[in-house]
């Protein structure tokens, strides 16, 4: 099937990848543009998985400040060249992450960083909850509510605030795929005028 | 002796305090301005202390990301009414927070929230500093270097960045003084591309 270069371009425009990715893509797909991205995101997500391992010690700080200057939020969002933490996706990324931040007040970026005592804490109150459940379904059930709770609770868990069908780890795949670099949300601060300070 | 109305407005302008309080402090010091300053700090000094034990439960976040995008600061100021988080004197001192701890790195807002393992790791190379001097000098000398080590980390010791002549405890005094409300620093973070994540 004859792809025209409209289309690739179109594809290439809200992917961010290369021509030829986008065209392979578009023929694989047999011209069907969402078919296309969902054909580029799985390879975007096995791009991603080989990135991973590289470091990413370039990168940017960005902060968003909310209208009323009661809540702000602080990140540092790593990558491996200056050139791509200069480029559009990159800050647009950044300015997502404020946003979603701000919003959704995670706890912390991944599972690994929540503290122990609050893991114990929510593993308690599910068990509680699950109370009286055979035993054989018993550790399924709190582990299911754990789940839940680190994607209500940890960063790159939770639903993207301006596009709830996407995680905001999912966003962080995207953007690898889309600069060919590995990116980590390497951490962030949340600040809220009269909270608790930690 | 007579102290004209200019005189008056010109030294509320640079102090920000009430007509009265100007008006007493340069017929006090006989006209010479910088005197009258001198009394009115004594005088703002006494009434911060009055003021420190109010709550600060408004205040603002504020943010600033060094040109470069690889250094960014987020602190919380707390004051007892919103009316003050507004005004300018407290949005300048925000700002001048934001750059000092960009530029000073300290580590901690006051003495007490350094953590007890890095006091005691200072302390330990202190004393290695001073080994040989006679012991009734020795725990002097220690205390003597640990003083200098709080006055380069921690952010109300640390002389200010913008006039070094001050500590920004000493602008804390200041503009309670100014405002009549009690101002506190509450937290900050610092992060910047590159560093350990804490």
């Amino acid at each position: 099937m004859a792809i025209s270069t409209e289309d690739v371009l179109k594809l290439r425009q809200r992917t961010g990848l290369g021509m030829m990715d986008c065209k392979r893509a578009l023929e694989e797909a047999a011209g069907d543009a969402e078919k296309a991205i969902e054909i580029l995101r799985k390879k975007g997500l096995a791009t991603a998985q080989k990135k991973a391992t590289r470091t990413a010690a370039e990168g940017r700080i960005h902060s968003y400040i909310h209208h009323n200057g009661r809540v702000g939020v602080l990140v540092e969002v790593n990558c491996e060249t200056d050139f791509v933490a200069k480029n559009e996706q990159f800050q647009t990324f950044l300015n997502d992450v404020c946003l979603h931040v701000c919003a959704a007040s995670p706890i912390a970026v991944r599972r690994e960083q929540v503290p122990q005592t609050i893991v114990e804490r929510e593993r308690r109150i599910a068990r509680e909850q699950a109370a009286g459940k055979p035993e054989k379904v018993l550790e399924k059930i709190v582990e299911g509510k754990l789940a839940k709770w680190f994607a209500d609770n940890v960063l790159l868990e939770q639903p993207f605030v301006k596009d709830p069908d996407r995680t905001v780890g999912d966003l962080v795949t995207d953007l690898i795929a889309r600069t060919g670099e590995n990116i980590v949300i390497q951490r962030f601060a949340r600040f809220e005028v009269g909270e608790e300070s930690d």
